[in-house]
């Protein structure tokens, strides 16, 4: 029985350049103790707190089906939000939620590609983008975007490739290179999307995660909130996230149609969920720099680590919860660096390969270890770095 | 800027035949009392006991990320049950854990079809089947089943659609008949998946209501477990309808298809609700019963008011929560009776045009209101349908 070539062609073929991260949870498996630098998660878990309203809400009887686009305190919450942080008008109408922003992501690139159109992505890249775009028949295409330009896209760069592409799929802040993305950069996406008439889907779920610079959303240029749909989550912001529950903000006629899609995929998100999240959210910005402020010290003390030495480079570290090191200067590549590391030292990174072709030679650091493991490991991934200077 | 042709296709045009359901939901807003016997909808909320389970998981620190396939002790307690319920060996390798039902509907199908691919479903049919088809991008091919045969599709109705076909979603107990497939129904069933080599997508989300007779898997036949994807729920069975969680039943190497879909479209299911589930499942028949208790009660009530009469004509009433009654002796649609019924009583039933072309003529009640309102509302739809005789 053949199953569809969709779904058997979803990953491509070969190494997906997880073969470390296995490796890692191999030697765990065998008892060996090592330092994980490489999954995007908090080491703190969902505040109590939200727990607590999660818990009420379902106790008190809303355990039913909830309204499949999101209930109204939810909708209004994220509307609130986005105008609140961008500028830009939001309503409930704006905004459909979703079981998390992977679900989102997979919904945003339905709504707008068709079996084999071409569907463009920045690389580097999240892991799941490629296969995301697979998913919904469309042809991914990578924007191949420089270390030289610590890895933003240029608009040359992303017009380049753009000729008959449906859509433009961008992340700021960046997961895997904590690039926050300059103003030029959102103002040459805005272009490129006006000029080749594609859609804009935007990754936000890092928007909370900002340590230098600003986050400018692609949505707040000129003509753009009427082709943008921004991918948001409470995963990062909160630390939720097993909780799966994400949102996309989209021109109404986009969420009357996303709503309708979410019927016969998802059938909507526990109204438990939506509740603890509105509680959440209800919280402001004091519960959102509590779960970022780790990161944003760890990022402080890597950065004091790298600049004492001239070995590992790295990229400006501006957002998100990873720090994106070159280490091309050992002659390795990212993959060989990773194995070797975990081999010698038990630390896990990831190569920057698993995230694209142009983050060969680099290794990705999440900071999601407690500050004194990850001091220590970022100090022994240097030393190793320069005993294997050529 | 356009919108994939897919997602703007989801639903086909025209009226779909909720209009009742909608002018009901406005008359309530307007505050009239309104029955409303339209949604598959427990009047009951999910246990405590399970949302104390769900809050011990939660507060326990289970909050990040769960695996993506499912929890090894979630996917152990569905395999565990399969095998009890239907003697079938099923191992967690078999088991993918998805957001709800519906979820698993798109999946499946998602795994099985190709753009352009023509899937089966059979008419009368759940509201969302021909969408999720349309979803995938399969073209939906429906397989009219006769009121003179209970709604029970024969090889015969199903061979004379499945040339070329790629797939036959079945739904036993079904919604909306209230029909439990007969012996000869799913080996009729099997029979074309087998000659027409095509997968099998068995909904079973109603396999804990039935009232009369047995309720038979297709999985269970020959040559069926390897082609068949089981789609269930905890939904119905547990009165968790809002909670999202169900799963699919497939051979090991689709599940692995599906858990690489998984992670590109939903990336999992809460580890904390996962723990409920396995909690309720653990409860075993005793809850499973309490949950079915209520529409069981009303059936019988039900049945001894049609019994008294002959206007209007019941479809055997063997499983699930629904009843569908023939009311073509009143020489209207079921559309009309229904819009009808609600002016005149303030009682909402659910055209059965809304389930498709075969089910014309009759309505569906949902048994989701305590007993005496059910009750009464039944013997004034009776009255009214003796009213309206010709």
């Amino acid at each position: 029985m053949d199953l569809s070539n969709r779904i058997q062609g979803l990953t491509g073929g070969g190494s997906d350049g997880w073969d470390v991260f296995y490796k890692a949870r191999r030697m765990i498996g065998a008892g060996v103790s090592v330092t994980e630098l490489t999954q995007g998660e908090h080491d703190i878990r969902t505040d109590q707190s939200i727990l607590d309203a999660m818990y009420r809400s379902a106790s008190g009887g809303n355990t039913g089906y909830a309204t499949v686009p999101g209930t109204n305190s939810m909708r209004d919450a994220v509307a609130a939000r986005l105008t609140a942080r961008t500028g830009v008008h939001t309503t409930r109408d704006n905004v459909l939620v979703t079981p998390g922003g992977q679900s989102a992501l997979f919904a945003s690139h339905h709504a707008v590609c068709d079996e084999g159109d071409v569907a463009l992505y920045c690389d580097p890249y999240y892991a799941t983008y490629p296969g995301t775009l697979r998913g919904v028949g469309a042809i991914p295409r990578a924007v191949p975007c420089l270390p030289e330009n610590a890895f933003q896209p240029t608009f040359s760069d992303i017009a380049e490739k753009s000729a008959g592409a449906k859509s433009l799929l961008v992340n700021t802040p960046n997961n895997p290179t904590g690039v926050v993305y300059s103003r030029e950069t959102v103002e040459g996406i805005a272009r490129a999307c006006r000029e080749y008439d594609m859609w804009c889907i935007s990754d936000e779920v890092y928007d909370t995660q900002v340590w230098d610079g600003t986050h400018i959303s692609p949505r707040t240029l000129d003509g753009m909130a009427e082709r943008t749909l921004v991918v948001g989550s409470m995963s990062k912001s909160h630390a939720m996230t097993g909780s799966r529950i994400g949102w996309i903000v989209a021109p109404e006629d986009v969420v009357e149609n996303l709503f309708n899609l979410a019927t016969h995929t998802t059938y909507g998100v526990p109204g438990y969920i939506q509740d603890a999240a509105v509680f959440a959210l209800g919280e402001g910005l004091a519960l959102e720099e509590k779960v970022a402020e780790p990161f944003r010290r760890r990022r402080a003390i890597g950065q004091n680590i790298l600049a004492e030495q001239n070995v590992v480079g790295l990229v400006p570290s501006e957002g998100a919860m990873y720090m994106m090191l070159d280490v091309r200067s050992t002659g390795l590549s990212g993959e060989d660096f990773a194995d070797k590391l975990l081999d010698a030292h038990h630390i896990a990174v990831m190569p920057g390969e698993s995230f694209g072709a142009s983050a060969a030679g680099h290794v990705r650091v999440a900071m999601t270890v407690e500050d004194s493991a990850f001091e220590a490991s970022l100090k022994t991934l240097v030393g190793f770095a320069k005993e294997l200077q050529p």
